[in-house]
């Protein structure tokens, strides 16, 4: 075996107890949502960091650079999976080792003081109180998206981003979301003048008992192919899918006045459940084993809960389960009353509330506002009216507050700027990918009003989920549907749907 | 600052590091027994290695020997407790190093091969079938004791007890053994005689449904003094207290058949959890604030088990809030037939079934033969015969075959060689703890009999739990109760409740 193949190896070693690391802290991450009691909190927090800094000691360390720097001195000699994975590899060492370790640091304990106030601020719809914290938060965010952009050679907005999707750039992004932010308007007054003539929705009356509530969504969950042997279902107040290798923990919250939203809850995380259920398995402990960043991320849960579970076929078999599940009858238990309370379209202020019409607005605001606070051109004192002047251009809404207004999401103060975007590009991933597998698997539709998620997941499997990190985001869309991200599926979609009753 | 209070210092800080570490590593192991998913079992052996890689090379990293020898130079301006970690810390400093890293690991594997291969084996009462790898286990077993005795100056056999209880030597075990051997099999006669005269055991008839049984237990330990805040009771197939600082979790396993032998579980679990969440909050990250060894760990969940919860005033209080919780009448639900379930002596092949009479003879037969397998007196292929052997002379049985012998313990092919003696030393713990308790706090009986653990507890936190790895456990004891380990107060205990009727 040659020297280059060695450090190779070692690095394959190196990462793979890294990824036992993140194992671990995923497991503590989890319990901590979950099992862990209320005085355990401090405690934990400090088991918590120690492993944050033992995988970043790892990353680190004097022997990873060199066994980088050797082992593609000799890339040749490595199969293309190997050479992807050492790709990736590269990158998170970017990333790890752009950022001196005391302004992490100060990035990290900041984000909690941020959090902490935010709290209050929130409640409060205080947005002054929240302001010193906050500039501190951006000011660090600000000077780690420096010192990432000279690393990456990119401006530290991308740099950031760069962080949570490798390789996506605001120049792409840009006309994309320019694109949709002209749409929705008007295609949004569309869809409410066409609303407005349908039928009122039916209420659907409770109360609707936890465990029903528990059994249907496991029920569901099976059908659509999730592994109970490597996973499971409990509760949190903020629902997530996190865990381990192997150990994948998605989370609800049960309203037993409300069942509607929870389901879809449930769906949603399933669909991110399912991509890290289905990574390439003779990869699991390696970059190129991991999920191919948080926009495909997000386009997999959205696959499953809006492209797939929204979709008529598919209500039509949920319509029959979901009433014998809860003993309901009479009309609000229709097919057609199922179809209207799951693509109803109501602009508001709040984002995690809102549908899949007016979600995107949320995002390109936030999207917007987060890269002008980075670049400096916009000062935080002047959020909540930048906020509210771009929710009014965009929704027509002027928040009465800045609780439901700059303050609603945990995000900035938590740290996580450069996020947000993913979200609208997994919405557009998602549109796009699913247009290809219905064309590819003609039995794709007819299979989920029996249901049967088959069709879908199999194709699924085969061109995301196994694919782990081989191909960049760009390259692995254009693998799986032969075009790069087309926003144009994505509002076909949308008309479709929400204006032709699809 | 002078130099070596530095080291001192860098000595503390590393340690956290190992505690969180270690933290991390409990709640993983709770996890495996409590919540996770069969699939995920190869994933999670390979976490909790690496953090148990990790723990280790924090441990015998060569800085921290350095530290060591620096703080120990300069010991003279340390406070007293600081010198008692730094104490501690040589000592976890000396087992760590002890050993070379290769046959840790080969002992690891070993081990891990015997316990599957024993699952097999004790199904089967098949003892040759175990032979081999039971031998490769006690081959490295005995090279991990070669490697400590040379390091901590005893014998082989010491030198693995040592590690499960600090300063504990066969010198001083065998004749306390010896005198409880001598005691034993004459004192079982009278208590068998006198049982016989008694009359017969009432039968609790059940269902006794698990949520009954799991408020009923919760009920207790809020009473004993558990502090929900910081801990949880969960379910797990073999019962177990563990978790992390200030996460405390205990387990126990229902059956709906029969409560009694899960709610006395539950209070001995909380009694190793009233130690943990007692630990000096000051120093819990430190080996000094740790608890003081596995004798005096057991002695904690006997006291509350054995000495406080079978005792007279005690079931006192506890007969009639079971009747209520189950909804229990009649006289098997009368204080006298609790005391004689609660009390009954019954001779039995199986340790973990054996009642607190008969339990010392199952641990004495195996200290003596896993001293002599250790020591080489005794070959492996010879056990079953030594074990028939010491079973009739200690308890008059023969067990009919090695299922329900020799092949009954997890511990010999899990490499836990050395563990046996704390179970018995922490009865005779416990029985002198509680004695010197009962003088010192006068309401402590009466207290018992209303339920009320106060008094009690009070005096383990200021004695035992408060005190952390401050003194040595003899002088613990000594403190604790102006006497060393004395045998016959715990030879008086089991006279007074089993033959005097106390």
């Amino acid at each position: 075996m040659s020297t280059d193949c060695r450090a190779y190896l070692a690095l394959e070693r190196q990462f793979a107890r890294i990824a036992a690391i993140n194992d671990a802290a995923g497991i503590l991450g989890w319990d901590a949502q979950t099992m862990m009691p209320d005085g355990a909190a401090e405690s934990r927090a400090a088991a918590a960091a120690t492993l944050s800094v033992l995988a970043h000691d790892a990353l680190t360390d004097p022997r990873t650079g060199d066994w980088l720097a050797e082992a593609e001195a000799g890339r040749a000699v490595l199969a293309p999976w190997q050479a992807a994975n050492l790709r990736e590899m590269r990158q998170l060492w970017r990333h790890g080792t752009a950022v001196p370790v005391d302004l992490v640091e100060a990035a990290s304990r900041a984000a909690s003081t941020a959090e902490r106030v935010w709290r209050t601020a929130r409640a409060d719809s205080d947005f002054a109180s929240l302001q010193p914290a906050l500039a501190e938060v951006l000011t660090l965010q600000r000077a780690i998206g420096q010192a990432k952009a000279a690393m990456l050679g990119c401006s530290p907005y991308d740099a950031l981003l760069d962080g949570y999707e490798a390789g996506a750039r605001t120049a792409a992004i840009d006309p994309l979301f320019d694109d949709l932010a002209g749409f929705l308007p008007g295609f949004l007054g569309l869809v409410l003048e066409r609303q407005a003539g349908m039928p009122a929705l039916e209420p659907l009356s409770g109360p609707f008992p936890v465990h029903a509530q528990r059994s249907l969504g496991e029920h569901l969950m099976r059908r659509i192919g999730f592994d109970f042997n490597r996973g499971r279902l409990d509760v949190s107040l903020h629902p997530f899918c996190g865990g381990a290798t192997n150990d994948v923990r998605l989370t609800t919250r049960y309203d037993e006045s409300d069942f509607t939203r929870a389901l879809m809850g449930v769906l949603h995380e399933t669909g991110h459940a399912l991509y890290e259920q289905g990574r390439p398995a003779d990869w699991l402990t390696q970059p190129v084993g991991g999920s191919r960043g948080m926009a495909v991320h997000e386009s997999q849960s959205l696959i499953i809960e809006m492209q797939a579970a929204r979709s008529r076929p598919f209500l039509e078999f949920l319509a029959p389960v979901v009433r014998e599940a809860f003993g309901g009858s009479g009309p609000a238990w229709a097919v057609e009353n199922f179809h209207r309370l799951y693509t109803r379209v109501q602009p508001g202020f709040i984002r995690v509330d809102a549908d899949e019409v007016t979600y995107p607005a949320h995002i390109i605001l936030r999207y917007r506002l987060e890269k002008a606070l980075i670049a400096g051109d916009l000062a935080l004192a002047d959020l909540p009216g930048a906020w509210a002047e771009g929710m009014h251009a965009l929704l027509g809404l002027t928040p009465p507050d800045d609780r439901r207004g700059c303050l609603q999401d945990i995000h900035w103060p938590c740290g996580g700027w450069g996020y947000f975007p993913t979200y609208t590009l997994g919405a557009a991933i998602a549109a796009q990918l699913f247009d290809a597998a219905s064309r590819a698997e003609p039995d794709l539709r007819p299979g989920l009003a029996r249901g049967d998620f088959t069709p879908l997941v199999r194709w699924l499997r085969g061109a995301i989920h196994g694919q782990g990190s081989l191909l960049s985001a760009e390259h692995l869309l254009r693998a799986a549907t032969g075009r790069p991200l087309d926003p144009s599926i994505y509002r076909r979609h949308l008309e479709r749907r929400y204006l032709e009753g699809e």
